[in-house]
């Protein structure tokens, strides 16, 4: 069996949330959602655990760990401007690009906090056979497409967008962990950035490498604005695992 | 101002649940979800509302009323096979199509439990002036596309399926209250059924028709699995609105 990493990406600095502190550190339950992420890796038990965090926030991690008594063993990793970049720097710090180690990666959103064990397990089992795997679920909403570009970021100008319908059977949401073989995500990660890069298996795909799709889970949610953190407490709560 | 009408579809006879109850009739709060819905439009108070139910349950649903002590205004249809057959009984019930009724009707899912009072009249208040509108929401996770047909019911063959990633900013997710002008919706729902069918909007714009989107809104959303119910709870818990 390959060596295994994990590589808990919370680069961002967080401006969507409407907040000052980035989404990464909020708490729900009173302790930070990163926190949360590390708890399933740590649980899972099958990796080195790598963190990467934007360069200001490092001490400040650092001090939520004593302060919440986190004693996970863990690297941490400065991030850069992009999270093309954070990837980046992320896998250089497992090794030097090119030098051949054998292992495999699990990219994972640092804002996924409930990441079920059996899901993390089985996309390193399937990435150890096809080098390139990303758990999806169905969607449940209709979906539109514009017809040129893309949404704007000031919804009032959604009226003069041109869309038209898409057959939602076609389409999934794309979760982490993403596991690839280590070679082959630095690889990938060597390519100069483009737009279309929205996530790890869209890197790797652009070198012409196919990505196999496995069943994500529902309780795998991604923290992204104020709505989740109240379905993250709930799913405490609840805890409907 | 046109005549107002809302069209509340709660046909399913509930498979995808994992429950014999239809989801629309699950209680949130020990109240059922159909009457959150009924609620959200009987307060927004603009229309004619007019909820079409599955044969079957029609009884149980005047039993929920009484139960709950419901006493909203409103009529009752019998649903049919699909949902594409629910919408027309309704249209028919509102008047006959080619009858030249001038007015704007609103087709909303009955598992949608909580829809704005603002959302509701801004649809409509756009659709009188465009003929179609929906409310769409942007998508926070990546998506893939399948490279032809869509994904499997059954989940442990997602493994087979090509797929390639699609950026994600030019996808939106589409919500109801999906309003339209009376004679163009009745007019789309009489052509024959078509697989592509996937909203009422998706209809209109077979016929060539042009579809406009208005931004939707985070509270209002489609309770489809258990997941969703718990969702539901919670936001009832905390009314983050």
């Amino acid at each position: 069996m390959k060596k295994r990493y994990v590589l808990i990406v919370a680069g961002g600095k967080g401006l969507r949330m409407g907040n000052e502190l980035p989404k990464q550190f909020m708490p729900i339950r009173k302790r930070p959602i990163l926190m949360f992420a590390l708890d399933c890796f740590h649980e899972w038990g099958g990796g080195e655990i790598i963190i990467v965090l934007p360069k200001e926030y490092v001490n400040y991690w650092k001090w939520l760990c004593r302060r919440y008594s986190c004693a996970i063993p863990h690297r941490v990793v400065e991030g850069g401007e992009t999270r093309f970049d954070s990837v980046r720097n992320g896998l250089t710090a497992i090794s030097k690009p090119g030098a051949g180690l054998q292992g495999l990666v699990a990219v994972h959103d640092g804002v996924r906090p409930f990441v079920p064990k059996p899901l993390i397990e089985a996309c390193f089992i399937a990435a150890e056979h096809y080098g390139a795997v990303v758990p999806v679920i169905p969607m449940s909403d209709s979906i539109r497409e514009a017809e040129s570009g893309g949404w704007p970021e000031n919804r009032v100008d959604y009226m003069y967008i041109k869309s038209h319908a898409v057959r939602r059977h076609r389409y999934v949401s794309v979760q982490t962990p993403q596991v690839f073989k280590l070679d082959l995500l630095q690889e990938a990660y060597g390519q100069p950035y483009s737009q279309d890069f929205t996530d790890d298996a869209s890197v790797v795909e652009a070198m012409g490498f196919e990505v196999r799709t496995i069943a994500g889970s529902r309780d795998n949610i991604k923290i992204t604005d104020p709505f989740d953190l109240h379905v993250a407490e709930a799913w405490l709560t609840n805890s409907w695992l």
